[in-house]
Order: structure tokens, then sequence, then C-alpha cells
């Protein structure tokens, strides 16, 4: 059924991404047994949502041969979701198959990036969410269908990006029937007074959905940008354990923002996410050995929460009530 | 003479800290000429601010032997100021025998800090300004008085931190005759939301007077931190090139922000330096050859700038006329 309580709107939703947009660019992939250790040392953390694969060709893209597992995994556990990329019928097909609580249609802010990075036309891409919608209707499952805007925040390929496109795509994708809108910082281009003013046009107009910011921490402004999303009333953040990852079709984009430092930063601006910091490190830990040779980033594995003082602020976000 | 043109009220100033906080807990320190070669690099790119160093016993100190030296090079560079450490009496006559633009008087937020970092009670650290100004009247030079709080966003020895009492103690250093504030998150512990809310009570109470947020990265917020300050309307910002740096008294800080990255931030943001992104990065570059074996941070510096786009955002803040 349609997770009603996927994204409360009385809290931050943290969306843990690192065994689909992680695992893009990796030179090794961990076991179906090591995923879902990662997952439960997760999953204990208190991390509810977890972007689990992509529904490619398994010949092609064999790390995200055991997605059905994962799915299946995470359908069992209590109050968790899983979301993952359906980049076509096909894909929509297999996932209308499982327990799927989210599919995410990919699309670009630009034309020429959609092209790269989907083969299809913006136009096309629309055309896939009512096609989502549609199957749905058909199918016995009934999860969220996303769409999420790559290069919101400008492109690798064709430059600047109009923030009036962006919401005009995003209004697009929500009437075709999109239950949520993610925008994405696909190739870390974004600074936080741009994430601010698209981030408020969006929850503005659309703000009835749950908008989403994915961000990557190409040239250090990922928390900052983060920061600047809250701010602006988003309440939906991705991240990945360590910042592994990146974009195959997004030349020098080397990270997504770090999960476990988004944590922090929610929580030390009085935000609760419900994680165990410390439990969490412990899984970003356990990365390191079923990912062996990969580059890590992220600062508070390293330095620890800070002693002696109430780091969990008491802050309070304007129309905060929880 | 005072410096009316230090801290314009019209744009953002950057201090770049490299030689006084920078080599606080380095293995080596650079040679007087390579510290002029950096200085000289940094000014090329465009930098004006700089911390040289503090005055101390030349025995304990050694790294700071050089400050007049560094002092006289940057007083000959039009448009450029040094800033230094004078922690006493003694430091104090010391800096008004030279072409020093601002001295630097450090205290605490917190009495056990206070006491640890310069052996001194709060009271004592704020009479320190009455006594540089009436050294100052004495004086042929006319520099400006600093007083830099630390701690201001947490104390590692004695816990939590009331905004209230920082904005008090920085009342009394401004009634005292401080020409500038500093608020200093000493041991990383700020988040964006903290520093946004203190930046405000100080901007609004003091802020006929250049308010100074001195920021580390030890946590991941440093830059999210910066944002926040900026917001919250905060015009002078501390970095180091790099992140080099760290307090001896401060336990777990591990680097200042980056200032190659606060300068993106700013220009990201619609906020110009006058500094060339390209040519301050060559600058960054220069520090491992004299610095060898130091752990270096930052971003940008790895990434570069994005390409493609127009990266100098046109965004205006609030009040923003430049």
């Amino acid at each position: 059924m349609l997770e009603d309580n996927m994204y409360p709107t009385d809290r931050i939703s943290l969306r843990e991404l690192s065994l689909r947009d992680g695992l893009q660019m990796t030179k090794t992939y961990p076991s179906t047994d090591d995923k879902i250790k990662l997952i439960q040392m997760m999953y204990e953390a208190g991390v509810t949502h977890f972007e689990v694969g992509s529904f490619l060709p398994v010949k092609m893209f064999p790390q995200f041969a055991d997605i059905r597992t994962l799915i299946a995994f995470v359908a069992d556990l209590p109050n968790a979701y899983t979301t993952a990329l359906t980049l076509n019928e096909r894909a929509m097909d297999d996932a209308l198959e499982t327990p799927l609580d989210e599919m995410v249609i990919a699309l670009s802010a630009t034309e020429e990036h959609c092209q790269a990075n989907i083969k299809r036309s913006r136009d096309s891409a629309v055309g896939l969410i009512r096609t989502a919608v549609e199957k749905r209707k058909a199918s016995s499952w009934n999860p969220m269908i996303a769409s999420a805007i790559s290069v919101s925040f400008g492109c690798s390929i064709s430059g600047d990006v109009d923030p009036d496109d962006v919401l005009e795509l995003a209004m697009k994708c929500a009437e075709a029937g999109a239950d949520q809108i993610a925008i994405a910082d696909t190739v870390g281009f974004a600074g936080p007074k741009q994430v601010h003013e698209l981030s408020k046009m969006v929850v503005s107009h659309l703000g009835d959905l749950p908008i989403v910011v994915h961000l990557h921490d190409t040239r250090g402004t990922g928390i900052a940008n983060a920061y600047a999303a809250l701010d602006a009333g988003v309440r939906v953040l991705d991240g990945t354990l360590g910042g592994l990852g990146g974009c195959p079709f997004a030349p020098g984009a080397t990270g997504n923002v770090s999960f476990e430092d988004l944590v922090y930063l929610c929580e030390r601006s009085g935000l609760r996410t419900g994680i165990d910091l410390e439990k969490l490190i412990e899984a970003r830990n356990f990365l390191p050995t079923i990912l062996p040779g990969e580059q890590l980033y992220g600062a508070i594995s390293k330095a620890g929460t800070p002693t002696r003082i109430t780091w969990r602020g008491s802050y309070q976000w304007p129309g905060q009530d929880f």
C-alpha cells in the first residue's frame, strides 16, 4: 500500500543510499549477506529509509542483482522503507512484483543531461511517471512514485540551470502523478544560498508533497547546503555512510554528502532524527571491511561527538513542534 | 593610525590565520623567507588580512620569532593588514613598537577555559583591553584593539555555554574599548543553528563594531557554520589555507575552517571577496612544501571550481548592495 507514514510531516526523514548511489562506481561490491548485515546495523542505529539499488540488467549492473532480496529483507523490518531506481517500463514492471515502498524515476533539469543519463527527453521522463501511475493501478503493490530531478543546481554538460525551469519541471512531475519530488545536486555544484532559494520555491509550490534534497559534497558545501535546505523547510535529505559514491555521468563528482554528518547536523540543530550516532558510526566503520580500498569521507566519524556539552541542541526551527 | 578601512561595512572581509593559528601545533615551522613568500602569494591572490603570529617569548614559541619582520613586510603592501595576538602587557608593549594594524586580546567564554588558556580570569582579560587602550594612547602607533572570545559555542573544559553569557562578555569587551569582537568555536563544537543564533544576537547588540566569527571544522560543520554566520549578518570570517591548525588547549580540535573553501562559499553565494580562487589554491599548494608532513584539509583545492556554470552566484543577501 501507498505508505502514508513514509515521510511524516512533523519530523525529518534521512534516507541512506550507499547500496544504490554508493555502488555506482566502486571497484567491488559487497556480498548480499554483507549488504544485509550493513542494513541491519543501520536499522539498529535507527535508520529507516534505505535506497537498495536500481532495477537494471543484471549482466551490466551486477552490483544490483540482489535488489529483490534486499527489498524483501527490509519489508520485514517494522517501520523501515525501501526506495529503488526504476528508469524504464521494464524496471517498473520488475519493481511492481516486489514489496518496494518507493519507485524513483530519475530525470534531469536539462535536456542534455537527461539524454546522456537516461537516454530520454525530459518530456518522455515525465511520461514515465504517468506510466508508473497506470502500472501501479494494475498492480497488487502500491509503492510511492518519486521523481528525482538531477543537476537541479547546475549541469556538467549544459551549464547554468534556471531555478524557474526546475520548479516548472517539478510541477510537471507532480501533475503527472509523482507522490514525491527530489531536487539533486548530482555534480556538487550547489552553494547554500542557491539551495535555500530553490528549496524554498519548491516547498512553497509543492509543499503538500515530501520534498527531498539530494546533495553531494564535492566542493565542501554539502553540509552547508543541507542546513540551507532544512532552513528553507525541506524535511527529507539523502546521504551515504562515509560519503560513499558518485555518478558515472557526472565527471568530477566525488562523494555523496556523508549520512552520519547529516545526522550530526540535524541533531546539533535540534532536529531529532531517531538515529543513534554512535551505533551509526559502527555501521560506517563496517563499510571498509566490505568495500576494501574505497575512499570514505566525513568528519564526525573521526572527531566523535562533542564531549561535556549538550550537543543535541534545544534550538527550535520555525514551526517545529516535536 | 586606527584603520577605518580595515573592515569595510559594505563588503565581506576574510582573514587568513595560517601563520598564527596554523602554527600552534605543527611539527616544524617555515623559514621567514618562506612565510614571506606565502604571504606574497596570498596577497597576489587578493588576500588582505593576515594574522602573522603571537607576541610570545621567543624561546618557548620560536615559530613566532620573526613576527616583527612579517608585520613590517605586510605594512609595505597597499591595502593589506596584520593582526597578532597580544596576551599580556609585555606583548602589547612589543606590538606597539611595530606597525601592527590590530592587537588581538584573547579571552574565553568560560572562567575555566580562560584560566587554562591565558592564566587569567575573564574580568582580568577585560581589564587587559582597558590597559591596551591606555597603552595605545601613549604610543605613536594606533592599532585596532580586538577581543576574541574563545569557546563561545561550548567549552571543552566546563561544558555548555549560555549565549547570553557570551553576549554579556562581548558587551563588557566593547565597553572596555574593544574596536572589534570575535566569537570563536575554538574546539569545533558549534552547529549552524547555534552559530546563527549567537551571531544574530551579537550583531544586533554590537553591530556598530566589526563582528568576527572564527570557526574550526572539527565535526564537518565549519562551512555550514560560516554560511549561518553570514546569513545572520556577520561580515568578517577567519580561516587558514588548507584548514591548517588547531589549539593546544582544545583537545580534539583538528583544523581551522579551510580559507579557500570559505572563499568559494562566499563567491558561490554572491558575496564578492576580491580573491582569485585559482591563485589562492596555488598558495595553498605551496604550503606542503614549507610544512612537510602536515595534514591539510579542504575540498575546493581538490575538486576545483565548477566548470560550465556561472558559479559566482548573482544571489543577493538582504541589504547587500555591492
